[in-house]
């Protein structure tokens, strides 16, 4: 592969131009707005954003897409595939009730591979016409139906991490693994073989919370994901009566975020991914910004469970890694554009209600949030700066008519609060189009 | 017209039976779940849901919308035409800021009529393909403007009340009126054009709120509301800021509704409604009820504008009309099933961090405010037992794949929480099919 600016000539499926009105973070504040500007990709990699073709490039063919707005692909840092299909379902209770009530029953039914089937091209169908273009996914604890999502999410041509989810405790007898030991040992086989098989997804590590994991399966896990060098996924500190109960499951754990580092669940050399983080105090924010962690915000989730009300202000002022989440089935659509909207208005909440020295967040702030901040998670993603991957949506404003004249950045403000998750008239991941 | 029970056998485009999944509220936590019924309208008026077709109603032509769920049309009880433009930016300001900011700048145009025009074409398009049959609509202080609204919304066979604004204080020299008297006489005119000239939608008595109102003004308005018999519209209590202002502005008013009682502006005949309410206390709560005034919880806006989370819960305990409003474009979206589930999620976010005395809001209760609740303030509206106008909408669950069977109440939930504004098949206002 040529290096970035040593662009050797050939043209294949991966080398190209857009036209548009192309928009992409450079950082947290910073927009870049780019009217009836070209982007140039080769390789699957993006060269940078010019006015006029620069004549390197002129040999590569442009895809006219004049008058769209062109964003990076945005990163979902969690779902869970299995919940989807009760999507926008059972909201009336708190996390622990919830789970037993909706999500373990739900879950428990991907044992059978017909409808694991059935549910899971459901699933990657609709997360290929969505606005993700990298996701970080739990699956369930069934090793088959995991590989099953794996292959069906592959061939969308999308991104990201999936995870079998280990479970030893504290849940249902018709949904847990018998013991740490046989949780590993399933968890090592289906490592081994997914490694193997897939190229745009990889395995993450999934203990599904420490509620649900033993002391013992927590330290094979940490063990494992060294050994095989991969990343680690997990909740964290969601909701009071779960971190009441970490607390008693865990009398030695000073923080909930010590039943994950003791055991070298985060702090390896991959990063760790730990969703909500809603009553994270100082000393458990300290110790995942200084282990590299990636805290994933899901506001719906948070609203629709009861949980609270996420501070981010506070994660981006002690410079935190922070990406969004849509936290499906807790939070019921599949458009990171939607959870931009909700944590604008989670961090107003934030602001009026627990901390008024915690300023609401900006559009630009979320932008980077759901682009290049949980991007960074992947590698190079989510943004167009030379030498990110060439992940990106051409958005259809069509159903969103207006009378008056536009900005580019009033544009991109107007399709984060009214898209819905099929506004996406084209996607590229690494150069490739999927549609 | 013929009461109810006593059909004439002859049928008109008004005279039909729906079949199909038909639910409604009869009351605040009951709902009616009637799988493959058939819903009997005649003379525009619902006569009931019947598992079989009664033998009286046999000649009647059946639409059959087997496998769709049908439910009561949606009243939306507060919303700003003119603001429908920008709806979805400028989210990063509180109210007061925000309207000298965005709003009143964008309202000032609609003096335009090419403009205006232009802008409540799209407004009222978007409205008929929407969830609701029913409004209740401010416009600007243009009368010219207002009647061209009211005419293209009377078009579309939808129904409600528009309002005229009225503003001559503390407004902007670009977007005011002269004085009370001129605002009055302005108002008066249109009073009687308006009621003249339209027959779905009738004109409601306007001001802003009680910031843009002088005390002069809120009498003359107070005068004309008794002297035409029509209903009043405004803000109350929304913002802190707002509250403070109020307090300065009206020194003699112990509390902020005493602003609207005084100049008869609640209390009258006809009933009154009051968009927000976030900060009323048990005083403003018990006046409201005295005076039968109903309460548009717009969550939506309240969250954006960060002004709050209202109390709803407490607001129902003590038996008060509430019904609710997407506030475009202090909202985003048209869809009053998006502010349903925006309902439940505030009632969740009070109960966390308010008053966990206050329980959240079920689905039952959000999905009553929405069509019967809020429906009370247009008539018989909002419901399907018999007297009730035949407003109704027949669900497009197409987008909303699932693997597993789901329940009627499942399918509703699940609808309430992933429609978009546009997932109508069909709509039907007082017996006549829009669409």
């Amino acid at each position: 592969m040529p290096a970035a600016g040593q662009y050797s000539g050939e043209t294949d499926m991966n080398d190209f131009i857009i036209k548009g009105d192309i928009i992409y973070s450079e950082s947290l504040t910073e927009l870049k707005l780019c009217p009836d500007s070209y982007l140039v990709c080769t390789d699957g990699i993006c060269r940078g954003v010019f006015e006029r073709i620069p004549e390197e490039y002129a040999g590569l063919e442009t895809v006219d897409d004049s008058g769209s707005l062109v964003v990076p692909g945005l990163s979902d840092l969690h779902l869970h595939a299995p919940q989807y299909s009760f999507r926008g379902m059972g909201m009336d209770l708190e996390l622990l009730d919830w789970l037993n009530t909706y999500a373990f029953p739900e879950e428990s039914s991907f044992k059978d591979r017909e409808y694991a089937g059935k549910a899971y091209s459901i699933f990657a169908g609709d997360l290929e016409k969505s606005p993700t273009t990298r996701a970080c996914i739990f699956a369930t604890i069934h090793p088959e139906a995991t590989m099953m999502l794996m292959e069906m999410l592959e061939k969308t041509g999308l991104r990201g991490f999936v995870g079998k989810v280990n479970m030893d405790r504290n849940s249902p007898d018709y949904y847990v693994e018998k013991s740490a030991e046989d949780s590993l040992s399933a968890t090592v086989r289906w490592l081994r073989d997914s490694r193997e098989q897939f190229r745009n997804f990889q395995p993450v590590i999934t203990p599904r919370f420490t509620i649900s994991c033993s002391d013992d399966l927590m330290n094979m896990l940490g063990l494992a994901a060294r050994e095989f060098n991969v990343r680690v996924q997990s909740h964290l500190s969601e909701n009071r009566s779960e971190t009441a109960l970490v607390k008693e499951l865990c009398p030695w754990a000073g923080h909930y975020i010590d039943t994950y580092k003791r055991p070298g669940l985060i702090g390896g050399s991959m990063p760790s991914v730990m969703a909500h983080c809603v009553y994270s105090d100082e000393y458990e924010l300290q110790v995942m910004r200084d282990n590299g962690v990636f805290l994933a915000h899901c506001p719906q989730c948070n609203m629709n469970l009861a949980s609270g009300l996420a501070p981010v202000r506070r994660w981006l002022d002690m410079g935190l890694n922070v990406g969004l989440g849509t936290d499906v089935a807790g939070g019921a659509t599949l458009s990171i554009f939607r959870t931009m909207m909700e944590a604008m208005q989670t961090s107003r909440m934030v602001w009026r209600y627990i901390d008024s020295s915690l300023k609401p967040l900006t559009m630009e702030e979320v932008f980077f949030l759901g682009t290049k901040g949980g991007g960074a998670f992947f590698g190079k993603t989510g943004s167009f700066e030379s030498g990110y991957s060439a992940d990106l949506l051409v958005l259809d404003e069509s159903g969103m008519r207006h009378p008056q004249p536009l900005s580019l950045r009033q544009r991109l403000e107007r399709f984060i609060s009214l898209s819905s998750s099929t506004d996406i008239k084209h996607k590229y991941v690494q150069g490739r189009q999927l549609f």
